[in-house]
C-alpha cells in the first residue's frame, strides 16, 4: 500500500511542516506524529508538533516527546504545510474555539494522514488526503510513508510506531491485528523497538490512584449479555484524584467475561456531561452506535459524548443497541 | 534454528507416538501437543495425547482438543515413541505416583521437546533431547520442526501454535517477545490463525465466578515497591466456586502499577499447601527465586509450591527477594 504520489511530492518539495493531531491524543496520535517528525528531520527539514498539554504519564517515555509544544502557544504561519495526523478534520484538533480559529488562519497547503473513517467529505482543494480506514493504526501508514520516502527506521521511529500499533490494536488483541500488522511489528523490533519495555510504559504505568479508580469501576459493573456496562462518576474522579486519561483501557477489561461481546464505560466528566467508550469483540460493530450519537472510531473501539444523567445515558445506549439488534 | 537430526530421524522412521506434557497444562502445552499431533498425522502416522482432565474452559476452543485423552486411562505400550512436550522430566507429567509408575514402564525410545531450563540433566541413552530455553514457547520449536519435516501449517496447526505463543509471551508483552516471535505469529495468521478470536477464547472467557474471585484478589493487594503481593484463600475459591485454573493471568495484572517490577500471587490450594506465581518486568529474574523454592519457569514468569500459612509464605518470599537484592 503506497501513499498517494501528490502526498509524497509535498514531503519532497516543501521545507517546514506543522504537525497536529486530535484532541486528547492517544498512543497512535503521539507515536505517529513523532515518527513523522523524525522522518522529516532526516531530510534536514523543519517539523514541529503541537498538542494539548499536559501529556499523559503513560506516553512520557516516547522518544522525542519533550519536543512536542503546547497548542496554546501555536503560531501557524511559521510553516509551509499543515499535516493533520490520525485526524481528518480541523475541528477534531481542539475543543477550544480560539485554537480552532487560529488554525483556520493557516493559508498554506494541508495534508491529512489518517485511518479513521471520514464522516463529512470536504472539498478543500488545498488539501491532499490519504485516508485509509483499512489500516489498523495511523502508525502503519507512517511506516509506509517512510518506505516510500526511503527514510530510515531508527530506534526512535521504531519505538514510536510500535507504540502507535499496540495502542490501536489493544496490544494485538483487536480484529484489526492482521498478518501485516504483526510483520511490521516484527520489523520495528528488528529496528530497535523493545516490546516488553514499551508494553510496560504504555500499559503498566498506573498510579495507585488509578488502581483505586479501577476497583471502583469494577464494583459498578452490570451485565446484560452480550453487554457489560460500568461507570465512573465525577465524585469517583475527585475522590481518587484521577482524571480522564487514567481510564485508558479500563473499558477493554470489561470484555473478559465469557458471554460479553460489547463493553461500555460511562465517565462523568462534569455533572450532566458524559464521555462514553465502547469496545466489542468480533463482528459487533460499535462504530455504528457511536456514530449515531455523533461520535466515531473503529469497529471494535469507538466512543461518543453525551449530555444527561448516567442513568439516562445508559438507557439511551441500551435502546440504541436494541434498535441495531445487538441486544434483545 | 533447526531441530537435531536425531530427532528428525525419529519422526521420519517411527510410526506411533505417545505425546505427554506437564501437569496442569497451559496453552503452550496444549497448543504444542496438538500441533505436533496434527503434524504426525500428515504423514499418516499415529499420535495420541494424554493429559490430566478436565481440560480448562479457556482451551476448549483449540482445534483437536476433543481428541486428547484422559491420562488416567493411559496405556503406554501401544506406542513406539514417547514424546515429552513443553516438559523435560517424566516426574512433571503428574502428581500421582500410579500414573508416573505406569509411564516408567514404557520401554521404547523417548523424545523431549521443551523450552524450559533443564534442572537435573539425566543421561538416559534412550532419550533424544531438544531443549532450547532461548525460545519463547515450545510452540515456536514445533513450528521449526514442521519446517524441518516439510509439513503443512494448516489453519488447525496455526491456531494451536498461535495460542501457544500468546500464552507464553502474555500476548506479546513479556521480554521473550522477539522479532522472530512476531514474524512467526504473522506467518501463522497468514496460515489461518485469527488473533482476535484466539485472544477472546484464551483470555476473555471468564465466568462470573472468576470475575468475583478477581475482585477479591484485588482487595488483598499489598505493595512494597517494586513488589506487589496478592493472595487467594481456600475460602475465596470455595465461596466463589472457582478453582486454580480460574486464576490464570491474575498475577500478570498485578504489574499494572508504575513502580511495581515483581508481582506475586499466593493461592491456598488446601490448608497449609500453597501455589505461588511470580511475574516480573524487564531484568528482574524471578525464575531464580522460584528455583530456590524448588519451582521453575522463565525469567519473567515462574512459580513454585510451598507449605505453611499464607503469612509465613509471604514472609519467606520477601526474605528471598531481599537476599537476591530485588527488594530492600
Amino acid at each position: 500500500m503506497k501513499p498517494p504520489k501528490a502526498l509524497i511530492d509535498v514531503f519532497r518539495k516543501e521545507n517546514s511542516f506543522l504537525i497536529l493531531t486530535h484532541t486528547t491524543p492517544d498512543g497512535d496520535a503521539f507515536g505517529s506524529c513523532l515518527a513523522l517528525k523524525f522522518l522529516i528531520e532526516q531530510f534536514s527539514k523543519k517539523a514541529e508538533i503541537y498538542t494539548e498539554y499536559p501529556i499523559p504519564l503513560q506516553y512520557q517515555f516516547l522518544p522525542g516527546i519533550n519536543s512536542i509544544k503546547n497548542i496554546n502557544f501555536l503560531k501557524v504561519n511559521e510553516f509551509d504545510i499543515l499535516v493533520l495526523v490520525d485526524c481528518n478534520k480541523i475541528s477534531r484538533v481542539s475543543y477550544e474555539k480560539e485554537i480552532l480559529d487560529k488554525i483556520k488562519t493557516f493559508s498554506g497547503n494541508k495534508l491529512i494522514i489518517d485511518h479513521h473513517i471520514e464522516v463529512n467529505i470536504s472539498n478543500d482543494v488545498k488539501c491532499v488526503k490519504w485516508i485509509d480506514p483499512e489500516k489498523a493504526a495511523t502508525g502503519i501508514m507512517i511506516y509506509y510513508l517512510i518506505k516510500a520516502l526511503r527514510g530510515d527506521i531508527t530506534p526512535q521511529i521504531a519505538t514510536n510506531l510500535y507504540t502507535a500499533i499496540i495502542i490501536d490494536t489493544g496490544n494485538f488483541q483487536f480484529d484489526n491485528t492482521t498478518h501485516e500488522v504483526l510483520r511490521i511489528a516484527s520489523e520495528l523490533v528488528q529496528s530497535g523497538a523493545r516490546p516488553s519495555y514499551i508494553y510496560q510504559e504504555a500499559f503498566e504505568s498506573w498510579s495507585d490512584n488509578r488502581f483505586a479508580l479501577f476497583k471502583r469501576m469494577l464494583n459498578t459493573l452490570s451485565v446484560i449479555p452480550p453487554l457489560a456496562i460500568a461507570y465512573i462518576t465525577k465524585k469517583d474522579f475527585d475522590e481518587t484524584q484521577t482524571q480522564e486519561s487514567d481510564t485508558e483501557r479500563f473499558v477493554e477489561f470489561l470484555k473478559v467475561l465469557k458471554d460479553i461481546y460489547i463493553s461500555a464505560l460511562f465517565r462523568e466528566i462534569q455533572a450532566g456531561f458524559l464521555k462514553v467508550s465502547l469496545r466489542s469483540k468480533g463482528d459487533f460493530d460499535v462504530s455504528k452506535i457511536a456514530a449515531e450519537f455523533g461520535g466515531g472510531g473503529h469497529k471494535n473501539a469507538s466512543g461518543y459524548r453525551t449530555n444527561g444523567s448516567l442513568k439516562e445515558a445508559q438507557q439511551k445506549l441500551i435502546e440504541k443497541l436494541k434498535a441495531h439488534s445487538m441486544l434483545y
